[in-house]
Parts: structure tokens; C-alpha cells; sequence
């Protein structure tokens, strides 16, 4: 049988998960395609770590030289993660010819162009591992869906920001109490911005829907909110008016104006994205003629994300020296930031006759129509009231929000949340 | 830009539903693929229903010759469903060279070996359609799970039982009440035994466990049971229990041994599975390495499955002269019939001392463990008395059940389901 040799470097969580499965499912793999992969190099800084896990010393290597300029190599998985030295050490590989199979959705989502072009037919990039972890989501937009215009992408595409709001919803904690389970158990970071205030979910939504839509979507060009300001007690009035929380990133491709943002939103308990528990990812898809699409599993991890990358490295070895094809095209997209959605907001505002008036007035003044609305409970002489509206533009709810803000009566608005 | 010359056979609901897409979405595919796919040829009896769509009468025919002879054709549509003139239609493309692309399950599951057998390099079969409608199902076993040994598939896909049973538990319907509106609606037949017995869902569990597995699993060997003996009270009795009825096709593959069915199931209200509502379908894959998966849309329609058969046909035109690869093995499957499951199963006894000692005495003899019994009401010196079981073996529980049955105090035994 033939063999075919590859490299990983960075021999971290995914990296290590790779090696795991192509060594522990070898034959099978090596049956069903016709070659045996075989790991000639491993890099990272650490030798030792890859030593210790049983692997020869003389596959180990700290010199990216090693991997670049071994002809032997046709395959480069690349799980070291952050922008530098990885965007180098990729535009070098597939400058000699090497195509790469990357995890990293950061790196993809601010090079994007860069690594594009630097693509050739025998070198080129796959990364179905960067989005959604085990997830064949990639493949799905760009085989599966082959015969549709995709006008709609919603996904969980985050798991520690699903698994804190899970932990709220289900325990009533308060954010920072779910966020200190979330580190406490790895599904978090020391420190969790780039999960918590949604950056790796933009990253990953700016290749999604750059896929999705066949033009490159830029991070820059998406709207961004986290979950750090998300309150139990937003969590427990959505419960009860029959919606779960979730973080989701939302692209839409409207006539070919594009609304792209990753925002935490109440969805409805009975679509699909609601029952997506703990650290699991969904993506949500509409096409124009297959209808409404929904792939699950989970999004992290090394064996899952380990298992797309050791599916890419067969698509890469498959297709070495086969013409590949551009599909997604050049030119920048038009964004719309005053797009469309129903609201659920909550203010503190005094007790007295004619507070409420004086709310509702200004948000027929701004063009918010009401769906409903709820006073709860009274504290000091401060109401608590929650509005749910019916569709209305961004622009109108935040003049709204504003407004509402300046109003004497009210004392805080407490939360805006969009909902699906 | 090159043109690709098709024909469609069958024109009714799917095959209309391949035509618009292929019409509709002309100039996306071409942009997308490089080529543009031309519908030279329709095939039905009825020719008037062809040009009646606004179609060339020279591209209507009656006559299969038209198609099979015509050498500028080199990928052929079947949507005619049944096993013959299918088949030996399909036969006779593959022999002169022409791919084919089908959604007819019921011909796949019957004529695996024959048909798989007559495919050569340059004449493919490709069934994305056949299952699951317009979820990329077949593709990801094939493709995206390429990495994994696949141990378990649990699918919903057969839409009209599940819209059923969804009308059963949302409204508190009778089996025959909620079968009449899915007729009334069109979402069953006339005749509904393909579906509610469970011939639709065996067929595609056939198909699906083939892919998953590597080795052709025949219907032949698939337990089959359907939900035309469920009633409105097992429903709503697992309901407060937390568990939703769904017909599942279930096939494992235990070290070499498989286990297959379709059978109606509870599954727990937490599980990705109980929230799959109407007429839509999932399913459910666990991989050794990528864990838990699910994929859900719409398994029936024309536009759905249409899609899954056009995004065959870009691939069956893109592969055409590439050598194929046949992952299927031959060799007869050892099946286990003897699987292991927890169960629900309800009686009705005498209302007086000792009758349940007798029950619960007669299941411990069988070797079936209780995890827990509820004993509901009491009419005209009957009790009604639901079961719920541990783990235990298939075998172990129809012998429990038949001694059951015996038993003088037992009045009847009123339901026997399977709970994941």
C-alpha cells in the first residue's frame, strides 16, 4: 500500500488528538482510502511532550526547516493556533507545494485573502477544523449545498459561551458563578474574552458565511456583543415567556446585502438551536430550495476537531495535483447594519402613574410596535418591567433604548436582547 | 461555458422538484461548478404533465430508448420510485456508461449487491436522496466521517410517522385520528402501511447502515416494527415520564456484530432526538473519535429532495473518468438479535392483593430489573400498571412478556416499547 507522509506542527490539545487518531484508526482509514498516512514529523517547541507520548525522537523536531524542505512531505496540519508563526509557517508550505490543514479560525478569518491567493492546484488549504469542531460543516457549504442559495446561517458555534448560559439556565447562577464553572472544569480560559465577548464566534462566522454566501466576508464588517453582560434574571423572563438564551452568530444574505453579527438572543424552546445543551455547537442553515438545514456535534475538543482535521488530510491527499476551484469571489460585500429583529428589553423604572406612558409613547414615537409587556414586582418604589417587541429596525430600537434611557421615570434599562 | 447534457425519469413530485431547481438555480450552479447542466431529456408516461411545465416537446418522451441511446446524455435522474422499470432502467445506464443519481430507497435496499455491482469507473450510482431527503447524510458518512469508525446510527427518517406521533403528543390524538390529517394533508397515503409499518425507514436504515458500517447490511436482517399499535395513552404516559415517541431506525455495530431495527422508541426530552418536530427528520452518529453528530432538515418534499439529487449530479458530472472507489465490502453481516435495551411496557391487572407480586415476581425470573412502576387508576376492578425497565436483553423481555400475558390476574398487556 502506498504511503503517504505528513507533518503536524504544534503538538498541543487538537495536535495531539490528531496523532491520536491516525495512529489509532490507521488500517481502517488506510482500507477505505488506499493509502497509509504516515506522521514523519511533529513540531513544537516542547520535543519532550511528543517524545513522552511514545513517538520517535527523530520525528520530533523544534525547526520548522525540517518540515518545509523534506519533499517527502506533501501534507502540513497546522494546529499551533494564533496568528504568527503560523500564517508564515502555512505560506511557506504551500509555496513548496505543500497543502495545509489548519484548526485556526483566527488566523483564517484576518488572512483570509492573503492565504487565498497564495493557494495553488497542488497547494492548497483546508480547514473544517477551524469551524465548529467535528462538526462537517464546511464540507456541507461547500458540497452538500451545492444546488442552493444559502440565505441564512445561524449557529452556536462558541461551547463555553453555550455551556455558561446553559449552566444559568439551568441552575439559575448568576454569569460570573457559571463563567468560574466553566474555567474551573477547561471549557474557559483565565481569561475568556475572546469566548465570552464573542470573538471566536465572529471569527468563525466570517468563514462560514464567507462560504455560505461565495464571497469573502470580513470579521471587520460583523457586529459583535457577548455574554458578559447577560444577567439570570434575563435568563429566567425569557424562560418564562417560553425562550432559551444563546449566543449566536447570525449572517443573512438579502438580495446581496449582507447582515452578519454574533449577539446573544432569546430563541424560541421548540426551534432546534434551543436544545443545543452544554459546551455543543450547532449551525443552523436555510438554503433557497432544500429549506432549513441543522448540523450538531460537538465543537471542541481534541478528538472531534482532530477528527475533521484527519478528514481534511484525506480530502488534501486525495485531491493532490486536481485543478481546484475558486468559489468564493473577490470584491467587498455590502453590509446592512439597520437590519431587522424582534426585541426583548427590561427596565427599573419609579412606580407611578404615568411611567409607563410616558415609555410606550416614545417607542410609537420611534416606530417600536409592542408585542407584550410585563410589570413585576415593585422595590423601593421601582418597577421592573419587561418588553417584548414585535419586528422592528436596529436603528429605531436603539433610538429607542436611547430615549428611553434619558426618561426621568426610569432608572436604568437593565438589558436589550435580540430574539430569533 | 461547457454544457452537461441529463435526463430526468419520472416526473412527478421529485422529479418536478429536480427540474425547478436545476432551472431556478441555472446560473448559480454554472458559476459555481464551471459547468452549465442542460435537461435534454424528460421521461413519462404522462408527456402531457411535461410540456404543460413550460418544457420543450422535444425534450418530453415516453420512450426510455430516447435516453439510453442518446450518447450527448451522461448523467440520467431516476425519480420514478418502485422497483421496476427502475431497475432495469438503472441497469441499462450504467451498462452504456451513464451515471445515475436516485432516490428510490426501496430499489437500493432490495438490489444492493446487483446494482453496486454494475457500477464501473465511468458509471456511478449516487443516492443522496434516497435518504433523509435533502440532509447531506449520505455524504457525510461518506466523506466527513472518514476519520471514525461509526459504532451507532439513530435516525427519524420516515416524516410521516413523526408527524404523526408529533400530532399524537401535541394534541392528545388517537393513532387514527392524527393518521387521517396526515392523509387529509397529503403526508400519507391512501394506503399508509410503506410508512407507518416501517418499510420506508428499513429500507434506508439498509442504506444508512451500509455507508456507516462498510459492509452492506440487507433490510432482510432489520427487526421492523411500526407505530400503528401505539396509543394516545403510552404517549402521554411517557410524557410524564420525560420521554418523547419517536419511530427511530437504530442500527450498532457491537465488534462485528450488528444490531438493526426499526422499532417505536421513547427518547428522554433532553436528547437532540425529541425535539425533531412535524414532518422533518434527523439523524444521529456516534464515531469513535468525533463522538456524537446530528443532522436534521427535511427528509421528504420536492424542493428538499430535489436538492440532494442535484448536488449528486454536480458530483456524478465532476467525477465522471475518476476512478471510483467501492468502500462497501461484501460478506454476510453477523447480526445480534439479542440486543440490549431498557424498556417500557404497561398492563392491565386485577385490582387486588398479590396480582403485581406476581408480575414483579415473574420479571425477576426472567431476569428483568425494574427501575421503576407506576399504578394509575382503577376501572371496574382494574388496575393499569406502567413498567419501566434497566437494561436488559431483548430476549430476556419477550419471555417475560409472553409469561406475563399468562398470568390469570393479567388482563392484558397493553404496550411493549423500546426507550433509549
Amino acid at each position: 500500500m502506498k504511503k503517504v507522509n505528513i507533518a503536524i506542527m504544534g503538538f498541543g490539545i487538537v495536535g495531539g488528538g490528531t496523532y491520536d487518531i491516525l495512529t489509532g484508526n490507521y488500517k481502517m482509514i488506510a482500507d477505505s482510502t488506499g493509502f497509509g498516512i504516515n506522521v514523519k514529523r511533529v513540531l513544537d517547541l516542547d520535543t519532550q511532550k511528543i517524545i513522552d507520548k511514545g513517538i520517535a525522537k527523530e520525528v520530533a523536531t523544534k525547526n520548522f526547516e525540517d518540515i518545509v524542505n523534506d519533499p517527502d512531505i506533501s501534507v502540513v496540519v497546522e494546529t499551533m493556533g494564533g496568528v504568527e508563526p503560523a500564517r508564515g509557517f502555512i505560506l511557506r508550505c504551500l509555496e513548496a507545494g505543500k497543502s495545509v490543514v489548519t484548526a485556526n479560525k483566527e488566523l483564517l478569518a484576518k488572512h483570509w485573502a492573503e492565504l487565498k491567493s497564495a493557494e495553488t492546484d497542488s497547494a492548497r488549504i483546508f480547514f473544517e477544523a477551524s469551524c465548529a469542531g467535528g462538526i462537517p460543516i464546511i464540507r456541507t457549504l461547500e458540497q452538500g449545498m451545492q444546488a442552493n442559495n444559502i440565505t441564512q446561517i445561524m449557529g452556536i458555534i462558541n461551547g463555553t459561551t453555550n455551556f455558561i448560559l446553559d449552566k444559568m439556565s439551568e441552575e439559575g447562577l448568576s454569569y460570573s458563578d457559571a463563567l468560574k464553572i466553566a474555567q474551573d472544569l477547561g471549557y474557559a480560559e483565565a481569561n475568556p474574552a475572546a469566548d465570552v465577548e464573542g470573538y471566536d464566534a465572529m471569527y468563525k462566522l466570517s468563514i462560514l458565511s464567507s462560504l455560505a454566501f461565495g464571497k469573502h466576508i470580513p470579521y471587520t464588517g460583523i457586529c459583535r456583543e457577548g455574554i458578559d453582560k447577560i444577567s439570570a434574571r434575563d435568563i429566567a423572563e425569557g424562560k418564562a415567556m417560553g425562550y432559551t438564551l444563546k449566543l449566536l452568530g447570525i449572517a443573512q444574505n438579502s438580495d446581496g446585502k449582507i447582515e452578519a453579527r454574533v449577539n446573544p438572543a432569546f430563541v424560541p424552546d421548540k426551534h432546534p438551536l434551543a436544545g443545543v445543551r452544554g459546551a455543543f455547537n450547532a449551525v443552523y442553515l436555510k438554503g433557497d430550495y432544500v429549506g432549513d438545514i441543522m448540523l450538531y456535534g460537538s465543537g471542541a475538543g481534541a478528538h472531534p476537531t482532530g477528527s475533521a482535521i484527519v478528514s481534511d488530510v484525506i480530502v488534501a491527499i486525495g485531491m493532490r495535483g486536481k485543478k481546484a476551484k475558486k468559489k468564493v469571489s473577490k470584491g467587498e460585500p455590502k453590509f446592512n447594519y439597520n437590519y431587522s429583529s424582534k426585541y426583548y428589553f427590561s427596565i427599573t423604572a419609579e412606580d407611578k402613574a404615568g411611567s409607563l406612558a410616558k415609555v410606550t409613547a416614545l417607542l410609537g414615537k420611534c416606530g417600536v410596535s409592542l408585542a407584550s409587556l410585563v410589570q413585576k414586582e415593585v422595590t423601593n418604589g421601582q418597577a421592573y418591567i419587561s418588553f417584548l417587541t414585535h419586528c422592528t429596525y436596529e436603528q429605531s430600537m436603539q433610538k429607542a433604548i436611547g430615549e428611553i434611557t434619558k426618561l426621568d421615570c426610569v432608572s436604568s434599562v437593565e438589558s436589550l436582547i435580540r430574539v430569533i
